[in-house]
């Protein structure tokens, strides 16, 4: 008998795998779609029993069909492990699935799934027993943008039990179309860097995360990101918090869009930072395409960011880490901008997370390599 | 030469005062609308060239009309002040307003405008130079759910600078459909309480926004919820922030449903509440109605809640204030309530909020008059 109950152990066990749905963690309460497959593949599924059609868009365009209770169902193709923002359409508008909790992304409030697979996603999944920090929702009056606008601060475990304590800060800045709140409801940077410092592999460090849109005072044409920064958040995270408030103590990084406001800030204000990394995004130098055009100019390069790349010599000795990183599925580029500023004599450190694109599950993994290096 | 002028200028400011609208505070980036006028009509617009047909609900439906650029408007009837929670429609589904953020209401997330014009705006508005609390998002594991969840907890002012400084706490309970992050976001919790705060108008106080929607873990049926906050919340609580733990200092309060919540856990644990507030939510004796029918039997009304009501003099003696509260739209029911308490000997104060209706504008205005009773 033994074998046979083995065989059907392991029938049972690969019918389960091949059929097994789980719904997305970002649903709503107990909410059983969306789902994800084994495979990748989501299903989603709308009753909207008068809508003439219905389409889901992951990426692209999935049109939806109808059974006869007017439920709505569509099912995409393989989507690699990690979080994908996803719009409903219909009518020619897009909008969000009231089944799944919203984020902050594509420059609205977004719906999205979680495609879970990733074989190391302890790294960002909540422990009992580890202490935690806190994130806080700050309000402070920017008198560069002349508004009132909100940060969220993370302060590590042990910060208020220890109230003499001062510590470093990284300012962490989200992509394009998204804001201040992703980097904790979809890069849960808060649970990774809670794991990181029980488990003795980063150092307590205090995270501001501040939208990174703003114009200045009266010209909403214009940016002023360095110059509110700068000016305002800076100081005011100084002041409020019990910083190790020198360049040796600050880092800048940010993903995508982020990226390059990271590196602008970290590369551009020598005096304030010490520590700078880019996740999936890029150090403009002239007209950077994928070989980076101004990075072939010796003149353009030693001149960028006020001169910082002029002697990589000093370079090398003042900032303690430039960090480069991006998802497999998103090309070389990047690796090959790392390349570019080691040819050229500036230090820095490659990662690349594997299989995934340009979506959070990336930059959890950037987050995370790139915290074990900071302020150490 | 000066009766003109002062003519004309006052005609200008008739003029702008008929015509003015300004765009929703909800509004995101700088859109330009939704747009409210004076009258506290709300203007719609959304630019959708292939839609069929688009409809606005807010409170009712308003069909929207399509101008030749392909951009639909729909202007509503006159909104008294406040909060309000809306949804465009079309092809049978319900679904968010890119142009504004999502609130979680509704059961989903929501979009909203907020209509201008109430005259004691500045007690929820930030100011410049008031020392600010913090408001922090804080997971937590409920043994009870067994499931890891999210609180909302607001320290005030001064509670880091203070580090051996112990505070009472107000658990404060959010609407059926919205969720912990309510009193923040449409409620403004955290700026009513630093503005009260810095006048001297409220005892610096610790606010715990918990999530209303707890099911036991295996049974997705049934509820949960007083047993995770007596079990699971409170003592998470109690260890993890500076509180003062007793009963003394530990109130309850909440809106509509979590009206009935709170006063569910204020006079049925009375050995760990002693405050007790609900905002437009009833008291549940027997079968309530308009006038409650379990007040009417005085053997029902004395077994309630374990029997908290049966002997006033001890209730009055015990409780530091139940606090009765609703909009002065929403009718008179819950005046009633409180005047039959009062025969019945049960001492509360009520407080009616001028002209508005089951929103958050009423809501706040509860906060504020409550916070001021609080702890004192």
């Amino acid at each position: 008998m033994k074998p046979i109950l083995y065989l059907s152990v392991a029938a049972l066990l690969l019918a389960g795998s091949a059929l097994a749905q789980t719904p997305s963690p970002t649903n709503l309460g107990r909410n059983a779609f969306p789902q994800v497959g084994k495979d990748g593949r989501v299903t989603f599924r709308v009753k909207a029993p008068d809508a003439p059609a219905l389409t889901v868009n992951l990426g692209k365009d999935y049109p939806m069909t109808k059974d006869a209770d007017g439920v709505w169902t569509a099912t995409t193709d393989p989507q690699v492990e990690g979080f994908h923002y996803y719009s409903l359409k219909a009518g020619g508008l897009s909008f969000n699935d009231p089944a799944v909790h919203s984020y902050f992304g594509m420059g609205r409030w977004a719906s999205a799934v979680e495609v879970p697979g990733a074989p190391d996603a302890a790294f960002y999944t909540p422990r009992q027993g580890v202490p935690q920090g806190a994130v806080r929702s700050v309000r402070f009056f920017s008198k560069v943008c002349g508004e009132w606008r909100r940060m969220y601060v993370y302060t590590p475990a042990g910060y208020e039990l220890n109230p003499s304590a001062r510590y470093p800060v990284l300012y962490l800045q989200h992509g394009g179309g998204e804001d201040e709140t992703g980097w904790i409801y979809q890069g849960f940077a808060d649970v990774i860097l809670d794991n990181l410092v029980a488990d003795g592999k980063a150092v307590p460090m205090i995270i501001v995360m501040v939208s990174g849109v703003a114009h200045p005072a009266g010209d909403p044409a214009a940016d002023a990101f360095d110059q509110m920064v700068t000016e305002d958040v800076i100081p005011f995270v100084d002041a409020r918090f019990r910083t190790l408030a020198d360049r040796d103590h600050r880092a800048v990084a940010g993903l995508s869009w982020g990226a390059k406001q990271a590196y602008d800030l970290g590369l551009g204000y020598r005096n304030l930072f010490s520590w700078v990394g880019g996740f999936s995004g890029i150090i403009v130098i002239g007209e950077f395409r994928t070989r980076p055009a101004g990075y072939e100019d010796p003149e353009k390069f030693a001149a960028a960011y006020n001169g910082v790349f002029k002697d990589p010599a000093w370079f090398n000795a003042n900032y303690h880490l430039v960090f480069i990183a991006n998802g497999e599925a998103e090309g070389s580029h990047l690796k090959g901008m790392s390349g570019i500023l080691k040819e050229r004599g500036i230090d820095n450190v490659f990662y690349q997370s594997p299989r995934t694109a340009h979506e959070w599950l990336t930059w959890r993994r950037c987050l995370y390599e790139f915290a074990q290096r900071l302020f150490k």
